[in-house]
């Protein structure tokens, strides 16, 4: 255990160079890891939501940022949006398997980070 | 392992309140979700670093960004400063525990970011 993570970290360090400013990899990083990217992947991912729940559930995001967030995440297939053809006519945000795969990793540090702060 | 993903994210949504605006958590969160945040704990994974050699990773970043960064994850517990009496002196970082089970849920993530940002 101990072994593979300074495996993974020197792997990592060798691959320092993903991380310059003007790499794709940063782009992505800062969409995921943005305070609102992170709450909607995390609240997306027990299933479908509309609109109007999504932004109950992030209390506190504008309806602008929320428009935003889903908009980027979408351009990063993370997110799928589909319009129901329904009376009234209403949008679904889900997760795509990307999307999924993603919030599985999340899902721990977001554990930690709730475990953490209580302990503050 | 799908049935614990679903019942990590129901328990998670039923937390929900840990990420009001005004919860310590999302202070927590926006910290080691900073851009800057995870590079720095991502470099010292590995290992002690020194001022110059974290501005030499952490490619892009300024001296006052750096400094704030540091002084926000020691204040946090995640990363502990030690003056060096040695002639020059100098100043080492490294993570304490906490900032090291920190760093072990975020490489995981990072290395899905870089598959997938190559990927695009």
């Amino acid at each position: 255990m101990k072994v593979s993570f300074e495996a993974e970290v020197a792997r990592l360090h060798a691959e320092a160079d993903n991380f310059r400013p003007d790499c794709p990899t940063r782009v992505l990083l800062d969409h995921i890891t943005s305070r609102w990217g992170m709450l909607i992947l995390l609240a997306l991912s027990s299933g479908t939501m509309r609109w109007g729940e999504l932004r109950r559930w992030a209390q506190g995001i504008s309806e602008k940022m929320l428009a935003q967030t889903l908009r980027t995440l979408e351009a990063d297939g993370l997110v799928l949006r589909e319009q129901r053809p329904v009376i009234p006519p209403h949008v679904d945000y889900s997760l795509t398997d990307r999307g999924r795969e993603l919030a599985a990793l999340l899902l721990p540090l977001m554990e930690w980070v709730i475990a953490n702060s209580a302990a503050d």
